[in-house]
């Protein structure tokens, strides 16, 4: 049986495209609340589980004890775009640690971020592994490893005592296992662990809620989510759908995208966590099958849902600027009931 | 009923992402050989029919008129990615009109080929529409303007005269209404028409064989396909599907993508054509179900196979080089018997 198409990419008085998926909707006591399409398969969910990555940095203590800050913290749970305020502040988090740009195993790629791209093109630059989109994640890696007393080099590998604490801490988290059975490498060289949808769902509202959580851990997840809800802008970047959906409610809303269309978030004064697979990879999917499930939770506030409409709803433009059509959704995610 | 998966996209041992879509494979008598999913939805074709809408070029005695050469008509027919190489030669084009730039009603956008973007930002320089990956098409599209004694200007409306013979010249082709009734905007400005799959396949049998059209019309066709088949550099660019394809047996091949996940292609000495939707309307996997297709029409030609491999089954890498996954057909297109 195949998921439901989510989304139709319309031009004119059609649908040109459409988009197939499934949701996982969880309350803050574990509970499914939706569940559509498989929620049983196997995906990878890459960039969308970098604040569970990201709890080690807590927990051991390593970031009070490199001063790191919120929006630092912020970094750690990014897929940032690689404007001049990401990289500068990946290369001050590495500063802290004594360690530059050369310690990361991250891989080098351009700015996502077209402006920043050119803008760096323009200068006569090029772009090194702080413009990675997962250099602030990388920088709280190294960060674990140099206040624990790991030696760094190879952190990125399955074998790494580091990757251990990761899998152990994301298997508490999710609720399943994360061996070499379900590994795979993700894009920026570290192991990502296939799981489904419902695991990250429940593994959301425990990020969120707490319950089944240490309270060690609990308090370590809430800090995070906090610290990337209060400064979106590092989570992603300027006019980037994760930061665009955190800024619509400061405080109130957790988005996180990651690669091949896959989105997660934690709305928790609703005490809901929701997990999204976009079957065909799609980030444009993802991030619209998101937006959508986000602002009808927040229908009852106009402002809120208004903010979050150029991500649910964005229009396609030509070449000359015109609309001449958008991305909506179908009648199953349209008429949601959570 | 849903359209089956055609591709699936690999990350370590698992299926991380899956693409749906139709088929049509049509003889060169108009009969089908392979349908698969619904080949009667309609859908936009976008820049896969732009060599149909070069066939008033030939046609009206423009391009002999103006000394358009083989490489400025594969340049009519192409979606090229902005290489120095295809915006000289769209300014050449419009030279030979008495025309510049300033002409051009495409709109304007960076190279989509990394490199000359950067090398373009690099200089200094700022995209303008010779950019534009349709500035070929509409370089030929106002040859024809001039040729006719057209105002060329708001050559890329609705109403326009030229807009009306390209209709005519379609409707002709592919065998449905080309109307305002089925219209929409294409990212270039000009209209797009909603087609069933299978218009498209009928309509590239007799681009590719001529059957059903007249022999001044079937000529126009050949000239054009021979021209792109003989210049894929100018189809697209450097390393691109379509060029790649295309170079794989000089001369032998002609395919052509869209916008949205269409592929269509020509494989004149098996006098079959070939029209591919997918359906989420990834470019990703439009390339590689095409590419799959022809692959096997040659599979008694390894060296040709293996040419066309790297769109077929394209490694998926990370950041640092290291081949983390891929692209693969779905059983039903591994097994596709043609």
């Amino acid at each position: 049986m195949s998921d439901p198409v989510l989304l139709e990419v319309t031009r004119g008085d059609f649908v040109e495209s459409r988009h197939r998926g499934a949701i996982a909707i969880y309350d803050f006591d574990g509970k499914p609340v939706v569940e559509i399409g498989d929620v049983d398969r196997l995906l990878f969910p890459r960039s969308a589980v970098k604040s569970m990555q990201a709890l080690p940095l807590i927990e051991t203590g390593a970031a009070d004890a490199l001063g790191f800050q919120d929006a630092d913290l912020a970094m750690a749970c990014a897929s940032h775009v690689g404007e001049p305020a990401h990289v500068e502040r990946a290369a001050a988090m590495l500063a802290k640690l004594g360690l530059d740009e050369s310690a990361l195993e991250c891989g080098t790629h351009w700015p996502s971020d077209h402006a920043s791209e050119i803008a760096l093109a323009r200068a006569g630059g090029a772009p090194n592994q702080l413009h990675n989109n997962c250099s602030g994640k990388h920088s709280g890696f190294l960060g674990v490893c140099v206040h624990c007393g790991m030696d760094h080099h190879g952190y990125v590998g399955f074998g790494h005592p580091f990757q251990q604490m990761i899998r152990e801490t994301m298997q508490d988290v999710t609720g399943i296992a994360h061996d070499s059975e379900n590994a795979a490498v993700d894009g920026c060289a570290i192991p990502t662990y296939a799981v489904p949808l419902r695991s990250l769902a429940l593994g959301f509202s425990r990020m969120g809620g707490g319950k089944g959580l240490s309270a060690d851990r609990a308090a370590a997840a809430k800090r995070l989510m906090n610290a990337a809800m209060h400064n979106p802008f590092y989570v992603s970047g300027t006019d980037k759908a994760d930061t665009l959906m955190m800024q619509a409610a400061p405080g109130r809303i957790f988005v996180k995208g990651g690669a091949e269309g896959v989105f997660c978030g934690v709305i928790p004064e609703r005490g809901l966590a929701i997990a999204v697979k976009c079957n065909d990879g799609a980030g444009r999917g993802a991030d619209a099958i998101g937006a959508n499930i986000v602002a009808q939770l927040f229908a009852d506030e106009p402002d809120v849902a208004t903010r979050i409409e150029p991500v649910a709803l964005p229009p396609i433009r030509n070449r000359n600027g015109a609309i001449v059509g958008g991305i909506r959704p179908a009648d199953i995610l349209a008429e949601l009931q959570i």
